[in-house]
């Protein structure tokens, strides 16, 4: 299967660039139908793992994970945490080989609205070209492509390789388990390389190379005061209403120009470098295609800055959810007993995600509402922000190879979400983060109802990985 | 039962006032296991006139209420609206004696949050004294009271009477239905004294006598734009959030002195008059006492007026509910697609609602978020507010007379809640009102978890109601 050694050169420096030549196209085709069957039975754990409903579900995801992975030929073991349990795997091969560590996660998001859905989150649909259903990509479709990549190249012509996995199951809700158990892990996962394919192409069949994510802290703000929801007419001018004063607060969190307004939010964070702004600059940006893509205009954000570059390098934050009072059909006039806002932040490099936390809670008590309570809980700083150097070895090599299986000249880009462990497990395992994913923001709908992936991208995935570690 | 007339002397002019001197006590402890059958029948109704899934149970209630009332010696009818069905009730008496028409509503507010109901609100259960369930109060119980007294005249001293009884199914949601047909009902509901028992005293045990009712209007905002829930990482400084620009526009509502900032809004509202405020002043307000009774100091409105100055003489808006995005355990961290609030303003004598809600709209519309969609719905203007005069006949007599059955002196207040159709249901049926309640804010809970009635409270206000309309 391995047709010798083949010279690319990189677009970025002209440099040659040796990998093998490998028919991953030929080979995915072969195996396909097992690959889809276990991406599909992947699906089928319903690993939400911000609701405790669901930690029997996660921990039954984690071992068949385990077992998947020790069928594809690696030692795998699951490691316990303060939270959900990560799956470890380890193949050494030849010494002196660089050793890839691939990092992913297998929790997946709420499904709520769960009335929104075509088919069932948890019950795998594939319709017109696409697998629908939660996790369809993120991150169990990304996933699965590189294990099956890893799990082929030992299967049929790559015995030799050196291959890590680490799999966690908290990835989106703060990863708090493996952050407490990862310095305990420092000699298992020492690594060259941190492969993550949990990020996204720059459009649809556009090879990128994410260079940046932002890191992320969040909290639930809550006002109440009341004993019970209190009449509207009795007491409507005397009692404070949780809803309005909840609603005045979060109006405090930014300035008319977008920016946030919270003391010191914003100390640290450096304005992006001329070698940013034109790796970004290539990329074209289209505001109509992103209004058509997502029904809304780029509008938000601070208005110096051009809206890639708000998500790129400069923090934002976001209600991610207000909950109060009567929300059901016509009216109930009463002054509600509480009010709650989910808030959270993505941080660009130079902000400290607990630093961050203690600003916003110090502007909210500032801010508090009178004759009030307010209480902050489901504090987390997850994660710190990363920034990956495009010109490194890895980088280059993995655009070129990317240039080779697509035909498609590679793009850098900065997305703007995060994976929350990503800069503490570069430092504990002391390897290079790479991120490689072929998400598409435009028709994924991750974190959202009706999530999918194609089996074009899919397949584009797997082609990238086991290129990219074939001959490594 | 008679025991002739009885002269007592008005508390504000000294002027006699001639009464039947009646044994309301006696007969209320001969009847009273029935009566409370009866108001546990009436609450087993799920008659939330909000939800379209309990419009058949309105409907099981007004045909029980409407044969119950026949039963009490009335003729009775259903009258079809567009919305809810009325129940009419006639008996008229010997020509020349005052006919008073009784008003009540059948409908309850919805039960949410179920889950802190100590016993299911339909399921009335008396625990030590009181009876719980929706409705045990407003009006449920407090209608009973009233329609059991008069049932109570008629079958055992006071065949001559002249009452009409109007009962309607909308009061909690805008009463609209009621509203509509009125103006045909003009000749059938004529009258001299229109008597509404759903308001409270000032305090347990002190008998009062509502002077004046707010008016109410409501609507719900909605602001949308993003196709679906969005990823906050990579949407977020991009993408303008519903949740955010939803609780921005919200703050624009309310000044920092508790004034409202609707443009217009207080045109034609009036100060208290220096009679309104030597009547509040002589009821005095605790906000010990109050803070005690709803866990929050009266600190919400117009800084420069008293709360019961606030709540008596000035209109107020309150947010009575907020929905967008997530808002379950632990976090989702998306950008919501949509957010919506309901929003409800209690009005005073001055303020048309419908002027008022255009104003309210036009203020939402002149701050509507960029690049979001905003939409009202649910928008209704139920009633304006109700001022009475307390120096006229009817209301000498009522104060009276609730000295002589509850040996206390008899109080003026102003409630601020709303009846929304008794200013429309004054002018149809030529009646003045009278509104006499024996509701207490502090201890019933109406429009909340656990709402209840006292038996004592039951029995004050038949006693009320029974000496009041005996000897007209």
């Amino acid at each position: 299967m391995i047709f010798g050694v083949r010279v690319l050169a990189s677009a970025q420096s002209g440099e040659r660039i040796a990998v093998k030549r490998f028919e991953s196209g030929q080979l995915f085709e072969e195996r396909k139908t097992g690959f889809i069957e276990t991406w599909q039975e992947f699906i089928r754990f319903p690993s939400v793992s911000s609701d405790p409903d669901n930690d029997a579900d996660c921990r039954r995801c984690a071992e068949w994970l385990a077992a998947g992975i020790a069928g594809s030929g690696l030692d795998a073991r699951l490691v316990e945490t303060p939270g959900k349990p990560l799956v470890l795997g380890e193949r050494l091969g030849k010494p002196g080989r660089p050793t890839i560590l691939l990092y992913g996660h297998y929790d997946v998001q709420p499904v709520d609205p769960i009335e929104e859905w075509i088919s069932p989150p948890f019950s795998p649909e594939i319709r017109a070209g696409r697998l629908f259903g939660r996790g369809a990509q993120d991150n169990k479709g990304q996933f699965t492509y590189a294990w099956k990549a890893i799990e082929t190249l030992l299967a049929e012509c790559e015995q030799d390789i050196s291959v890590k996995v680490i799999v966690e199951g908290e990835e989106e809700s703060g990863s708090a388990g493996i952050a407490a158990v990862l310095p305990d892990l420092k000699s298992d996962l020492r690594a060259d390389i941190l492969l993550s394919c949990d990020t996204g192409t720059v459009a649809p069949g556009i090879p990128t190379i994410t260079l940046g994510l932002r890191g992320i802290a969040y909290m639930t703000v809550t006002v109440e005061g009341p004993l019970m929801d209190l009449h509207s007419g009795v007491h409507g001018g005397k009692a404070p209403n949780p809803a309005t004063e909840l609603a005045r607060l979060l109006a405090t969190l930014h300035n008319p120009d977008g920016s946030i307004a919270i003391d010191g939010f914003y100390d640290g964070v450096s304005e992006p470098t001329e070698d940013q702004r034109v790796l970004l600059a290539a990329r074209s940006f289209d505001p109509r295609v992103y209004e058509r893509a997502t029904g809304v205009a780029p509008v938000a954000g601070e208005s110096r800055f051009s809206p890639a570059e708000r998500v790129g390098f400069r923090p934002s934050l976001d209600i991610n959810g207000i909950s109060s009072g009567y929300c059901g059909h016509g009216m109930k006039t009463i002054i509600p007993k509480s009010a709650s806002a989910k808030i959270s932040v993505r941080l660009v490099p130079g902000q400290e995600p607990q630093r961050v936390l203690e600003l916003l809670e110090s502007h909210l008590g500032t801010h508090a509402p009178r004759g009030l309570i307010l209480t902050i809980a489901e504090k987390g700083a997850a994660g710190g922000a990363v920034s990956l150097d495009p010109h490194s070895p890895h980088a280059k090599r993995a655009a070129a190879i990317l240039h080779e299986t697509t035909g498609k000249q590679t793009v850098f880009s900065w997305c703007g979400a995060s994976i929350p462990v990503i800069s503490l497990l570069s430092r504990v395992s002391g390897a290079e983060p790479l991120l490689v994913g072929f998400g598409n923001d435009e028709e994924d709908r991750i974190h959202a109802p009706n999530e999918s992936f194609s089996l074009e991208q899919f397949k584009d995935g797997f082609r990238f990985v086991a290129s990219f570690v074939a001959g490594l």
